[in-house]
């Protein structure tokens, strides 16, 4: 028999599909001695372990069959009808029915895209934006138009410019309004109307992802874009990831116009007929009771914020004066700007020697043409931990920067 | 505020992303005075709820943060070397690093198109073929090649000439070569090393899709493709859900050529970041008690036997002489055709009043020339209520065949 000899003959659109950076370095940093602050990893001792395998006992006796058998595309309702609740709280007119259950919000991004854009069409983000939309937005081959931000997240005037100087017209604005991925900045309260009114003037709707909103350390969460808009103008990604726990993968999309959303369920049953109805009861059963999730949502609250107030004073213990950082009042990340010329991707590789890593901030602009950026997670380990971590990134940075 | 006007300035290639007729057809049939042979649905009443529920338990005792954290894309090792272990018992040379866990069969259909296919591309495949691997391809646009099939699988014969006078070559082969869907049919033992070579000739992929190998009702399974091939000529699909449930979402793709498998996780990354943990692991927990999961797969085995005959006998007994079937000895279907000059989509038609549906055969075939055939589940049901519909079918089928 003849060998059948690779490379195969692969489709275009996969030279431009690279691993994830963030990824790839979580398999780095493997090794225990390393402190990273380079994951977006929730805080796993937090994780209601015992109320899930409850939650899921309850599912088994009381519909186990339905759990385990296939089940509809857009999601079991009675999740849908959950999903619908929680945002009607804040004021947002939605139904079960608007509802798509995804396999995190990953799904969701690639469905979007999936169902927007051909090769060469124009996504606009902020700059910076969130590396994992970026890879999922690549596999369908656009271009970018980067939008610039700042500490209150996309500039209103900004946006305008670029979306009226914009030939082709962008397909759809993506945000994360929210505690953003990668620079923690929050779309500021007065800027939010104002960005969905200009997107929609120029006809360009917006894909809201909203994982980080509820983990807020300071005030009740801001309405979503979504509330601000007419029919279909905004799609809204939410998640359990960040709630609750990301390993269930149970993720939703509000798609208020429903001719989209026919369009996006229809790519969803080509993509994986399904998500598993096992995990939405789970998650289900876990979340209908209102005050056990509520008071989960506190103790994740207060020890995010306990852990990032542990990193900004080792920042403000550590760090040279030319070390910049914000202080998200919500999230899991802050951003962190080193100055005195210094690349991060080059500090990366002293600060992984001194037994620390984070994410250097340039695979987070689409144009890859800031350097002097890093992510600092602070959700994932006590306090001791980061101030240890914080240390090891200063003696970096005081090596590198003379 | 202006308000931003469907319809949105979509994709081309959505235009071909048609929702499947029969998911379509399953929203038809909530109506429990329906009997539904058109589903592919397994015996739920055969799930095992009270295994898998204590498994669960076993998983959240002594791995439940793992279960709920993030996790690796190509899926867990412990669940990677279960299937890798299952298959070299097949005497296939499969290493845990060959496997890449999935959402189901499904998610390998779409990744391993996403990587493969360009617009214009060709897939070859069995004619008629599975629906819902058309749909994942359609998203891709590809073109198809349908070849010849018949009781004994995939001809030989007609996969040389067609290979041979293909220009483009397809990009892959899609292939179930056992009982297959829609017909039940398998690729007869002799025919299987004979495929491989000729695609191997012709430098032409195969994608083995193998959900039902392990349902047989009177044999040891037989070697998949995979254990005829060189190194990445093979790329093969497995699944959970007929041998467990389908409710899980755990299925697998075998890619032993590295640098392709590469190419795949990256495509998942994008598509979904990686599969649950969780229901990666207590599928695991499961199955890692091998007696236990061949004594499930007797009890699934002996009860789809006992109602395929259900099924056949019942045929005999209520079909004029002009409506002809197989009878597969595994799997979940059986096809029928109907002769007389009988499009079976008329035949549905009058089917639904006499309470009974199916599956029209034409979408099954990537030209929608033949409009003959149907294919009928025998899984999903008690023998009694086979009989029932089929004596309704066969009132159908009478009143139109005068």
């Amino acid at each position: 028999m003849d060998i059948l000899v690779p490379p195969y003959r692969l489709a275009r659109r996969v030279e431009r599909l690279k691993p994830s950076t963030i990824r790839e370095m979580l398999k780095v940093t493997q090794n225990p001695d390393v402190i990273s602050f380079g994951g977006g990893l929730p805080a796993a001792e937090l994780f209601p372990v015992a109320d899930v395998s409850a939650a899921q006992d309850r599912v088994m006796r009381a519909r186990g069959a339905a759990a385990l058998q296939y089940s509809v595309t857009d999601g079991v309702p009675e999740l849908r009808a959950w999903v619908a609740n929680r945002l009607r709280r804040d004021g947002v007119a939605v139904h079960a029915d608007d509802v798509i259950i995804t396999n995190g919000s990953q799904q969701g991004l690639d469905l979007y895209a999936r169902v927007f854009l051909d090769p060469g069409d124009v996504v606009a983000l902020e700059n910076p934006s969130y590396l994992g939309a970026i890879q999922a937005f690549d596999a369908f081959e656009p271009d970018y138009l980067a939008v610039a931000s700042d500490a209150h997240g996309i500039v209103p005037e900004a946006l305008e410019t670029a979306l009226g100087a914009a030939d082709p017209k962008p397909k759809f604005l993506y945000l994360i309004p929210n505690y953003q991925n990668p620079t923690g900045n929050t779309l500021a309260l007065e800027r939010r109307a104002q960005v969905v009114a200009i997107c929609a003037r120029h006809g360009v709707p917006i894909l809201e992802d909203d994982p980080y909103g509820e983990i807020t350390f300071a005030r009740e969460p801001w309405p979503p874009l979504l509330s601000h808009a007419s029919q279909g103008a905004v799609t809204y990604l939410g998640t359990g990831s960040k709630m609750v726990a990301p390993g269930l993968r149970v993720a939703w999309m509000v798609v208020t116009d429903h001719a989209l959303r026919e369009r996006i369920v229809t790519a969803k049953q080509g993509a994986d007929l399904h998500s598993s109805p096992y995990t939405q009861y789970v998650f289900h059963a876990y979340v209908e009771d209102g005050s056990r999730l509520d008071a989960h949502l506190d103790v994740v609250r207060a020890t995010y914020r306990a852990r990032r107030d542990a990193m900004t004073a080792a920042l403000a213990a550590e760090m040279p004066a030319h070390v910049r950082w914000n202080v998200p009042d919500g999230g899991m990340f802050l951003w962190a700007t080193v100055g005195a010329g210094i690349d991060t991707e080059v500090l990366f590789e002293h600060a992984v020697r001194d037994g620390v890593v984070f994410v250097p901030g340039r695979p987070f602009y689409p144009a890859k043409d800031r350097g002097d950026g890093m992510r600092l997670n602070f959700s994932a380990m006590p306090p001791e931990r980061i101030a240890e971590g914080i240390a090891r990134l200063g003696r970096a940075v005081r090596h590198l920067g003379g």
